[in-house]
């Protein structure tokens, strides 16, 4: 699916016409693709291969479009309609997908009349330590805007108070530990599962209990990956449709350096596939590696999402999302896009450069309105 | 008042013939009622009663329209006007009223230039546990928002901080323990009394108390009512007129298992006669169950409000509105219309997915001045 | 000023026609007066005294318009013009003076190009108890909407994380009591103190030292006037031009029981020429006494800020306008007039009944604007 | 460059006509610069000076302008265009500059498509003391509007649950004193370091360690000046680059006492010359002044700034620029320019009077946006 990894390089005159465009600052437009690049991402030999201001192509994004390595080749990509049937290239079976508003819109649970909040779920979020309370609190915020009936969380004795007052619709319990999570609530109650944000690294015995004991949809993050990472045996245990949202360094701790994007999602989809998982894997194009093999690119999102707490704004998110009964995969693609579509929202209204990561939970309701109306 | 409860079923070809529509997929419109359901909403044979998309009746809505085990078949209601004479339909004497926006305006109680604080009572909220401090700050900011001269909320030492971070209008007595609720104010100060929201289940000799010695309007929620369910004997000692606001688990744990809406609402009116108690009936649609025997169904309200802490808010509005000296029926109907209204409110311009039981609160204003303009 | 407190009550035929008008439920108008009732608010007969519902006056509202005892009979007072020369009326020397927008503007200091925050002073916020924190969190933050340069809270240290929270442009000092307030902090940095909000009753011992040390205008209101009204003889100890910020209850704990408005305004008069004081008679019309027997009503407010922390927001902008340099009597016009208007554009906004203290301290910016721009 | 120092004041009838004017109460037009005060702001004889209202000068503002002991001579400025070629004007190489919008929008980092928030960098704020959390509180927020990836506070125990209930997407670390900052967490994550809003006078030991210690961009503030002030031997061991950020006061405190704005800012060019610190003295005109001598007075900002807490958000600002790479003279203009242009829209907004310090923290996405888009 990620094609053969081989492209064959540039050479001789053609290499040196190449080179000589890089260095003219001219604008440079690419039909197709920048000679040189594979549509799969493949660099064979950077020097010699194009760098185009713009790539004008055809139909459809190719892979490469979503990789950070391949962005100075493509510049600004444009995709061109050649009026080609677009049920005929839906109907083709693809294992790499770009997420289209129309298929998050079929992932929205119906919402009846008569429907009472024990009917949309109850989220639990474990997150939080001495110096961390923010991202739990970010990633409460977030799942009270998910539409799940109810949210409670689980943080060190420091964070309690801070939780309640910045998330008073959430439960909000103690652990038994002031500074640290150290033990589980009784997690019959829950219907969805969030840990991470905020954890800190001293609560792998508190994680190794809900690896093993939670029955109900979990969503791993941050520090529950990284702790992850220094307890690799774990990953064995995890059960099938686990998410984990890594971002790339999280995602090379647990499972090995990757030099690029496409190396690394193509290692996401095999460690999906082989363990049953659900990898988020968080980037400009996070790519939601399901279980089937198939990798969903979200094509949502915006620069100015790239500051601290975004990341626990999606683990919140994505943990209501299970709470309510949506599949991990479904969730994947439907938490990403909102997440992502409400941070291009944040971009337009506060600008990318003063937004925040409460702004992006400030603007989930817009972008579940755009969805669901 | 609430029929005979009997309905006789279909059966041969009229039976075959619903079984085979409800099957069809195609639309079924109902013309008055779905075949096989009644008016006061009977289920004779669920699988041989229509299962309209839409039900068109005449003139007024039919009881069958509240109950949620009804929604199923009559999909849609649409009540069309057959010209009959409206002032001639309200002189009819039912038992069954719908709240409408007039009765509503009528019950706001004269705000006179001179009146001063003292002129609109003052509000006790009690409630509040250690992991429940959330819902005390709901109720206590939308007795903030009810019209009330002044709240003053009674929590636990540990919520006291909260509780003045997040509601600065509000004076908050710590009780004399940190993480639940053993003791009781002076209640001299107040004229309207909550209870119940975020209380938990260590509360009860506070409750027996509050019971025994309030000579207030008093509303009962949430844990209070959970209490009062293991300690059934002091429901004789509820003073005439006291609120009791159970969504149907809580009622059933109450007053025993009921089957359908139609049954509960039945018991609910009975219990409210019997015990002189005004009972609060929450749901889609809600319905105040008067002393007299009278139950009016509110029409406001919207599914995103199935989330945790929108009965916090009402509980808070309904203090509220004791406090100002509203009767208890009054204070029923008025409070349920306007916290639904603003549920509505938060639908429309937050969205029904991402909507908060915070968001109801901050949107009484706007649905008080829907009523008082 | 106040007049002889001498009226005439009628009798016979004219009681008899007033006492039947007063029965018939038909619209009343009176022109110039309600019969039986006289300029200055004098009601000799209450029966045999008209109760219009409209009072058409001429140029200028009558003194009985400001008092909650004649509202009954006024009903709702027009002023209609006469075309008497404006300015010869202004030029009239009265006791009684109706505060003006254009007075009001004239009141607002300079603030210059090069201004720096040292310009506009420092105010001094002594106020919060345990359970009353909330009131010196509206206090401190209408004082950081005065325009003063800095604000410092001096609160119990119990308050002191909750006002750090919601004012985090102050500073705030903890007093080494928890719960109360029992020591002043150095008072050098301080152009003007204001304390009471919250205070409870037992700081009497910070209180009379505060009386005796303060150098800069001093503003008292609440449990602050509460404690002096049990220590009377510190009144005498009250610097020249110090303000007190009584509502009615309060001012009669003081200066004794006063059975109607008109006997109360006198004596605030008589108190504030005898005492050099200025003292802030709160009501539907807002009376601001000077030490030179004048008396300034304020026509700006509403019914709707008839709810607890209204005070307090008074409080926290009288203190910011007397820290900036601002005579006392000066700022008891500006202030109330701004207060006022605040809760006049919270009412339009936010409306009568949801609206909170909280909404009047975040519209004082927009009524600054009013009578800035 | 700040001139020579000297100005020849008038005498006999010119004099004469002078200080007649200055007493007429007539408005008084200056054209170039009132008669008595140089370009260089040097007044050699105040009484002798003109005192215009309003300066009409040509093609650039001058120096004089920007100096607060000028303002009652020049009045309001304006500058009339002769048509002169703006590129050559630019093109002069002149010591005093005045920002402009275009080179600020020059300074503004690319943001690319790919960018994750280590890009950005990682910001600490070291600041906060018992009583002044809240400065802290304002630095955090405008950090957090700064553009960077990732921020972290250091803090006081005492102010840890405030600032994170505050700013919950940053990072806050305990000290290990509660109540005042003694030691400093390790700062090898960091990439920009700001220190000083709230500190307090007892943090001198660490900030002598931070000094000596950090290697990447530092800006101290407020009471880190005071302590400098203090141990001014310290400055020896700034290194280069160093940001300092007084008003005149803690500069006076710094580098002795300067009379005029003019004295001052010479000085402070020396000092950032000779140390190699760039030192930007704030006040209505703020002054950057480079190692290399120039100085770039900022246009921007509004008399409603001169309030607690401006200064703070100025710190954060500044901390985050500094973190994201920018130099620290472009972090200077470009934080000057954005925090000035930031305070003027919240007294466009919310008015002079009411703006508070948070407000500015508020509109900084805005005033970003102004030099992004």
């Amino acid at each position: 699916m990620f094609g053969t990894g081989l492209n064959k390089p540039l050479h001789g005159s053609a290499k040196a016409l190449v080179e000589r465009m890089n260095t003219s600052r001219s604008p440079i437009i690419s039909v197709d693709l920048p000679s040189g690049l594979s549509a799969d991402g493949v660099i064979a030999d950077a020097p010699g291969t194009v760098r185009a201001t713009h790539t004008l192509t055809f139909q459809c994004p190719k892979p490469a479009f979503f990789y950070s390595e391949c962005a100075d080749h493509v510049g600004d990509p444009v995709v061109l309609s050649l009026g080609m049937d677009v049920g005929f290239l839906r109907g083709l079976d693809s294992d790499l997908q770009l997420i289209e508003s129309a298929d998050v819109r079929a992932l929205v649970p119906h919402r009846g009349r008569f429907d009472h909040k024990g009917r949309h779920g109850h989220a639990l979020l474990i997150g939080g330590s001495q110096s961390m309370i923010g991202a739990a609190v970010l990633a409460v915020n977030a799942a009270l805007r998910s539409g799940t009936g109810l949210v409670t969380a689980h943080a060190p004795g420091c964070g309690v108070q801070i939780i309640q007052g910045s998330a008073p619709e959430a439960i909000c319990i103690a652990d038994e530990n002031h500074v640290d999570i150290s033990s589980l609530p009784d997690l019959k109650a829950y219907s969805g599962i969030g840990v991470g944000p905020g954890l800190g690294l001293n609560s792998g015995g508190m994680l190794k209990l809900l690896i093993q004991e939670a029955l109900v949809p979990l969503v791993l993050d941050a520090d529950a990956l990284n702790t992850l990472s220094e307890n690799r045996t774990w990953l064995a245990f995890l059960k099938e449709g686990t998410m984990l949202t890594p971002h790339p360094k999280e995602f090379d701790r647990l499972f090995g350096q990757h030099n690029t994007s496409r190396e690394r999602i193509a290692r996401a989809c095999e460690e999906a596939r082989k363990r049953g998982l659900v990898i988020v894997l968080k980037g400009a194009y996070t790519a939601v590696c399901a279980p089937s093999g198939k990798v969903y690119f979200n094509p949502t999102g915006d620069p100015g999402m790239a500051k601290g707490g975004s990341g626990d704004v999606l683990t919140g998110l994505l943990t209501g999302l299970l709470a309510r009964g949506i599949g991990p995969v479904s969730a994947g693609i439907l938490g990403t896009f909102i997440h992502g579509r409400a941070g291009e929202l944040a971009a337009e209204r506060i600008g990318r450069e003063g937004m925040t990561a409460m702004d992006i939970v400030r603007l989930l309701p817009d972008a579940w309105r755009e969805i669901t109306s």
